[in-house]
């Protein structure tokens, strides 16, 4: 990929507009729009992936142990009967555990992470806010990604379809999808995303996720969404399988949206061998012993797969051309900000 | 209502064999056939309550005030950014403000309640379920409970329908719903109830809910579902409306299953003036400026409405006529019991 000059791209993200009241917010014919867009895609969703052989499980919202790789948010900890749990930061480690019930599983989650003060007016960050997870037994990455194009496809041709007035309402013009719908979403590499990146002037780390403003800068270039493939090992969570034909370098990847709108997805092949998962949460510098019942069915065995969580709030920004993810929200939780 | 002897009745709840280690319940057929046929009704949920013009929303799992009428159990505090917020013990407060957006909503909610440690082995207590919750501007509990019969009666048509081997897999003869598919659910009054258990020797409260015990044995002896209707005031949440014809007598129900499995749904219409809802958080012994985004929406005007919310372990329960609510949930959660 070759990026243009990067004069039209803003990346300072100057801070979108904040909620209103909730009687404001709720009555507010965008919001209403929204929401039905929003509840379409996510009917979409359920046929495509029942239509594909996917089970539809209800996540817990709570557990002794979370996902750890939320990128610089906290955790919320709960006292459950004298116990301390976590407010689930994803459903990671509950979907490789249900491929013991279905070798191909979705969930509708709710997650919680108190992501850092300072990401209140980014636009993009809520405190809650739902992923649709994917997870499907001895999957590759190539069949998962296949899986998130033919879903974002199926899920967009359909609200475009059935609600044209909504998409007016908000001054969407739906001749943003006609690439996304017709072609093949593209593939980069993170490392030639961050050689492209540089190349702008933008400062890169090649061991770390791509930052908030390269983001924004390839997404506002890009025409269609497009996969960026190959992390290194150090910017994710344990579970994203290390490939063992390149050490480092993680058989995983993103979706970014175009127009600016950032990442969408998230989601790799998973690391499944005891020892390797063992190594890697001792890596992070967290302590094995905290994932008690987890590693305990990893031990024993539970099957390889790939999978990825599809953020409906940035999905829904992204499809309704809102300028901030909490307008996609009926009760939007802003970092730090206390409301409904 | 004449209740025959009690003497097939067991009303001691011996306790329900309790769940094994993960991959055990996980890997079980029973589990995989439960976990089938709950999917099967929530599609059968969205089938008939979309098609019957409710907008089906998100709910939030997290906020700084939840329902505090949950019989018994305690509320999950959480810190979220230095503010004291709640788990939902149920969607009451966001349902009722969600009709700012739509005129008629409904949500699949996770709620976390902390049971007493003696409920864990009763069959029916999980400190972490989901509802089916669906409220409707304008409502009366009459029309309300119509919305209730016709749901419950196309998600059990639906799941009979669709999942024969899983039934015959369960054991589950689903002649079991003969008399609910083809009649209208009997309607009996709370006063009516508490005299048919006195008759029978049970010594159930005027002034409360119908206790598990009474509950037990009313359920063992109906052929159907049936509605309990018009509990006493101090027995619910302050959010079910008092009948101004007969103070004291809320306008509310519970729908109760057949063959012991008890309570599946509680709802009522709502109390939408906000003098009355201030006075009746008063009357619990709270104070009403816990409430404060709730009540701030109130004192300008929320739509009166009538609402309800289905147990969805519960109903599975019934429905599957499975010994236990944990059966039908992937992660059960047991008051007490630390497991993923």
């Amino acid at each position: 990929m070759t990026l243009t000059a990067p004069e039209a791209v803003d990346v300072s993200e100057p801070g979108s507009p904040l909620p209103g009241d909730p009687r404001a917010h709720l009555t507010s014919p965008v919001t209403r729009a929204a929401l039905r867009i929003q509840q379409g895609l996510l009917a979409g969703a359920r046929e495509y992936l029942t239509g594909h052989g996917f089970h539809e499980m209800l996540p817990p919202i709570i557990g002794p142990v979370t996902d750890p790789g939320a990128r610089g948010a906290k955790q919320v900890d709960l006292d459950y009967y004298g116990h301390r749990y976590k407010l689930m930061t994803s459903a990671i480690l509950y979907k490789q555990a249900s491929l013991l019930a279905f070798d191909k599983i979705f969930c509708i989650a709710a997650n919680v992470r108190l992501e850092p003060l300072e990401t209140t007016n980014t636009s993009r960050h809520l405190a809650e806010f739902h992923q649709i997870d994917v997870e499907a037994a001895g999957a590759t990455r190539e069949e998962i990604t296949a899986v998130v194009e033919g879903l974002v496809k199926h899920m967009v041709a359909r609200v475009v379809e059935r609600f044209p007035n909504e998409f007016e309402q908000l001054g969407r013009d739906t001749a943003a999808f006609t690439a996304l719908l017709a072609e093949s979403f593209e593939r980069r590499t993170h490392s030639g995303t961050v050689a492209d990146l540089r190349e702008l002037g933008h400062p890169q780390s090649p061991d770390a996720e791509i930052d908030w403003e390269g983001e924004a800068l390839i997404s506002r270039h890009a025409a269609q969404p497009f996969f960026i493939v190959d992390y290194p090992k150090g910017s994710r969570g344990f579970y994203d399988k290390e490939n063992p034909a390149e050490p480092g370098t993680l058989r995983n990847f993103d979706l970014i949206a175009p127009e600016g709108y950032g990442e969408l997805c998230s989601g790799s092949e998973r690391e499944a061998d005891y020892g390797r998962i063992v190594a890697r949460i001792r890596e992070t510098g967290e302590n094995p012993a905290k994932y008690g019942w987890y590693l305990a069915l990893m031990r024993e065995g539970v099957p390889a797969s790939a999978g990825f969580g599809i953020g409906v709030e940035r999905l829904t920004r992204y499809v309704t051309g809102l300028e901030a993810a909490w307008q996609t929200n009926a009760f939007p939780k802003l970092p730090g900000v206390v409301s409904p």
